[in-house]
């Protein structure tokens, strides 16, 4: 079962679109080499940007600045290079919850910042990183990269990014507020859940991707940086003679927009067409609509729980598309879209049966009774109807539904 | 004038390729995300690093480890990364000529490396590293990266791999050996070619492109690493909880392949597609055959060159498909293929020859002669009928010719 099946509901994966898979086949026609210079590819992606800027509230003129990149992995990377550099030689301490995704120590990890310096401030029975918590361990001595996540990969919690840019706003010079908006910044497409982000549009700089709610293949992802001087000084590099820039020349004159001055790399393709041609064709507000669905699947299936709380318990808050839940008993089978071999289904199923009576059985220890869990979740995956995910809460194997699919529009 | 215009021989972009453009339409049908588990993208690129090891005679067994990424640039910090976890805490300095692509620097520059060191070893009279200055100012006391350009950017100049393999053979615990072999590497495509490279296949890592000389469309390069183990254990994260390994789920057990342990990214797309369909629908041996007549090519324009001696002047001796020359008097207009505004094209040439007629007045300066020399490097790009690049060697703007087309295959 692949990311694109209905009834994929495990991991933030994006289906992608049909106009997307055309703007791949487009760009890769055209195999332009969009690292600069006097070409359609830099223009379109600068408008691209500038769409996203207005989208996330961001500055939208030449202060910013901004490039599109694989994905939040490679955003976050650059942001913290980007901050490394403002806070220059002064200890950088990175401030974010546990809840916040792993792209952050990886990016950390590469940059050559001590495990030491990454501190995981505890979070609210909400999920969200708790503000007076954080408040309380930033040292005063250093200089902090603070992360907010709209929207964790884990249940969808929204950080207090209000609260959190209030703190950096303190200390302007010493601390760097960055907001991870991986898997939900691009809900503010929807006029109805963008006031969840308040306060986004004051980050220093946003992380985010485009090839999952937004529904762009992959790889598609965005940072954008409030300081666009000081991401350009981090990243461009004394120019190469083979690329001297030359008036009238393939390689304009100082002033142009080169974006191999703001990432990891000088070859790059042109993701931005992708991106045009994906919000040119559907728009914005379409998209706010599907995730307005997706959010109110999500929620409906709460509720579906809730109402069956003998069988399911529902396990955290629900903000956006994600639902995180565990059975008490046990799960009803869906019957429809079976693709598989008879046999090996009715085998399947006559496991997972066996297993689930065993769970009803009370002699069972807190520990076996987990263990079954799993084996119920490992069972579910391979009978292929539908995928949900894996995740774990408060050391608990649960399960992940995920709505994030354009059924309807 | 783009990448793909025949008549473009200006800087080392791919091509691309019709089968290209359409393997990236697929794969964005498919919109896979290629991080692990048991995905035919898995398999697939398994599949195609284990061919790229073969080419370039790197173990291809469990020992060594490659992932396919963007491009050389990440190549080269993932390559960094993993020498500086090897060297874990000690101080490594880098060894490289000034021929050597700036993503060297880029890649220091985002771990944290110092420029202190970073060391530029002299060029020999073919612009190849001097294997003797190396020798000389390798710091005992230190750990070194070692740097050797199979094919460098600017003249296609190729380092003495053995050499550079017999210094760090000495120092295996002190001594890391990274070849970029960004342009040229996948030139041991051909046989005939191979020879040049020997000494390539006893790095430590190779860092290469397969969307420049390899025709597969943008963004494709490819990092090799000869301790696979010490390559993962730079990038494995611990595991999210979101990402349990499960037996019989879609994310299995231990054991299994994860290509995000060994990269920057957790979401990836499937960069393998379009090479693995490159690869079976032209095959090696064709791709070997093109790379030899684009290097005929090369050596036949220099030999044009050295027959008008009077008029140019032969800069780096060509190794690849890189010519670097300049003029002395002037050089003649190509007259086919015109595609612009007739009116237009004509005042471009008549300055054109003006400047060259002014060129030819003894009276001038050198500097003035060099300034004109610009301007008609910059008059030749805008009559757009065909694209050479200009370089920098010995501090004088010059021409630069490359051979990377697929005209007669």
């Amino acid at each position: 079962m692949g990311n694109i099946h209905p009834l994929f509901w495990g991991h933030v994966y994006g289906t992608g679109s049909t106009i997307g898979a055309l703007a791949e086949f487009i760009t890769g026609t055209m195999n332009t080499m969009s690292w600069g210079g006097q070409q359609a590819s830099i223009y379109l992606e600068r408008k691209v940007l500038s769409w996203l800027n207005l989208l996330l509230g961001f500055p939208n003129d030449e202060t910013s600045s901004g490039i599109l990149v694989s994905g939040t992995s490679v955003a976050t990377i650059i942001a913290l290079a980007v901050a490394r550099k403002k806070f220059h030689q002064r200890t950088m301490v990175i401030y974010c919850s546990k809840d916040t995704h792993s792209c952050i120590v990886r990016a950390a990890n590469l940059l050559g910042i001590n495990k030491e310096n990454i501190v995981y401030v505890l979070t609210n029975e909400q999920r969200q990183i708790d503000v007076q918590a954080l408040e309380a361990c930033i040292d005063p001595n250093a200089c902090g990269f603070i992360v907010g996540s709209a929207g964790t990969v884990g249940t969808g919690a929204i950080d207090d990014l209000q609260g959190l840019a209030d703190i950096c706003a303190r200390r302007p010079n010493d601390l760097w507020f960055h907001v991870d908006g991986a898997i939900g910044a691009v809900a503010c497409c929807s006029r109805r859940l963008r006031p969840l982000f308040t306060g986004l549009e004051r980050a220093d700089s946003i992380a985010f991707d485009l090839h999952k709610w937004l529904f762009v293949p992959y790889e598609c992802g965005c940072i954008l940086v409030r300081d666009g001087q000081l991401h350009r000084s981090t990243f461009a590099q004394p120019t190469v003679s083979y690329l001297t820039l030359m008036d009238g020349g393939i390689t304009p004159s100082e002033g142009e927009h080169f974006f191999s001055d703001y990432g990891l790399e000088l070859s790059r393709n042109t993701k931005a067409l992708k991106v045009w041609m994906t919000l040119k064709t559907y728009g914005i507000e379409r998209f706010g609509r599907i995730m307005e669905q997706n959010v109110d699947q999500a929620f409906y299936f709460a509720h579906l729980i809730e109402q069956h709380s003998n069988q399911f318990e529902l396990l955290a808050k629900v903000t956006l598309n994600i639902v995180c839940f565990r059975y008490i008993v046990c799960f009803p089978v869906r019957t429809h879209e079976r693709h598989l071999n008879t046999q090996k289904h009715a085998n399947i199923e006559a496991n997972l049966f066996q297993e689930e009576s065993n769970l009803n059985n009370g002699n069972l220890s807190d520990d076996e009774k987990q263990n079954m869990e799993q084996r119920i979740y490992d069972l579910k995956q391979q009978k292929q109807d539908y995928l949900v995910a894996n995740e774990i809460l408060a050391n608990e194997i649960i399960i992940k539904y995920l709505a994030s699919s354009t059924t309807k529009y």
